[in-house]
């Protein structure tokens, strides 16, 4: 159902956390079981859809890599179009929506045209993914800071604005998303900006979810490693003294 | 209630969030809701206490800054006690358990003490606050990194581990936590370390609460404007260029 009026809705962008569909928040699910028009992605968990009224409308944008994409240009338009005919719409996006997930260019491009936008954040796999494993970013006597960097635009990119030798020395626990193809220039770059070989690294796939599966060596080593253990994304790294750590009980 | 049996109950440790109780997740909720002991703390939301069984038992082992104060080893002794007699006990902590948060040491003393644990992540204040009051942490072609750090332990303290040139130079927006009292120290380092000091910054106090107070300058007078404006903590500083960024669209 999709309700005409004068009124024009509300676009609210809903975090869905790593995968898990316990991970979205109690204010996202109520926002996906209140909206008129839910846009959603390929990487939501598909159990918080189930959410949904009954009358609801679901549209997948979902860009498969490689696959069939919808433009973002085109996810926009449907956004803007959808609550100016007075619809609430949820904007569903899986990942983080604000963290390298083009969360800000869908607000804007509503803002622009005049439409209210409310964000409701998500769990970000950035420090979901590690926690779950039972590695903490920081810890206390440790490490004071984490750094959480996309490995989509690599070292010696032309697009990079990150210094890797800085992000080297910088003490910080450094944690790489989207970074599965790009790992083996990352470990390079980061060992030559002067990271003791030896650092811990583990690599989280398929993070929460029932496949997740760990893989654990030191910076040196960690993308072969990775690769030997046949490792996809969507994937989580972590590097720096904590990536030794286990912290969670797994029971018998 | 307390139950007694040859079984020992699971310790989860359940991240609240920045402060709504609708920012804590639908697996954290179902945690909260099954309970039989809640250990809670200051900075959790009061409201999510209301999905608790009425016979659960819960446990405030607040520990309010220059106040009443609970120890953390007496926190571990419980955490064990109630799950040793038995008791599926949730560990619901304000802000990032595992980010700045002691959740780590408190899995290792369960760990130790052969409890099963599991963790259910929350919504971390270092990126929700900012994404809240409309700033993205990274955006396309801007930054691809950011970095977490506490002020909590400032520049030239003793027993940091951070460098804050390093951070300075490192390309990545920069967010301070807990770092209301130590800002002035921190913007030096950074600005003394090669960061322009003209580079936008913005302090999110009581982010995501009705009190939400943004204060917007640069980062050679951020601390200043802070200090203007009465922010106290909780607060939520961002650095870089996102912080001139104000994606939201507030209606009218």
């Amino acid at each position: 159902m999709t309700r005409v009026g004068e009124r024009m809705g509300v676009v609210t962008l809903v975090g869905a956390g790593p995968g898990d569909a316990g991970l979205v928040t109690v204010a996202g699910r109520d926002a996906i079981a209140t909206a008129d028009v839910i846009l959603t992605d390929r990487l939501v968990p598909r159990a918080a859809l189930a959410w949904a009224r009954s009358d609801a409308e679901i549209i997948d944008v979902a860009k498969v890599p490689g696959g069939r994409s919808t433009d973002q240009a085109e996810i926009n338009r449907l956004l803007i179009e959808h609550a100016k005919a007075g619809n609430d719409v949820v904007r569903f996006k899986g990942g983080d929506p604000f963290v390298f997930g083009r969360g800000g260019e869908e607000l804007v491009a509503c803002a622009d045209a005049g439409i209210e936008t409310r964000v409701i954040p998500g769990v970000s796999s950035a420090f979901a993914v590690p926690a779950i494993a039972g590695i903490p970013l920081t810890h206390r006597g440790l490490v004071q800071a984490f750094t959480v960097v996309s490995g989509h635009v690599p070292p010696g990119h032309p697009a990079s604005t990150v210094d890797w030798t800085a992000l080297a020395r910088s003490g910080s626990t450094l944690v790489v998303m989207m970074g599965v193809r790009t790992l083996p220039a990352i470990a390079d770059a980061l060992v030559d900006g002067g990271l003791d070989p030896a650092t811990p690294a583990v690599v989280v796939a398929d993070g929460t979810l029932p496949s997740q599966l760990v893989v654990r060596a030191d910076v040196a080593t960690i993308a072969a490693a990775a690769q030997e253990a046949g490792v996809g994304p969507p994937a989580v790294t972590v590097i720096g003294e904590v990536a030794a750590l286990d912290l969670v009980e797994h029971g018998e």
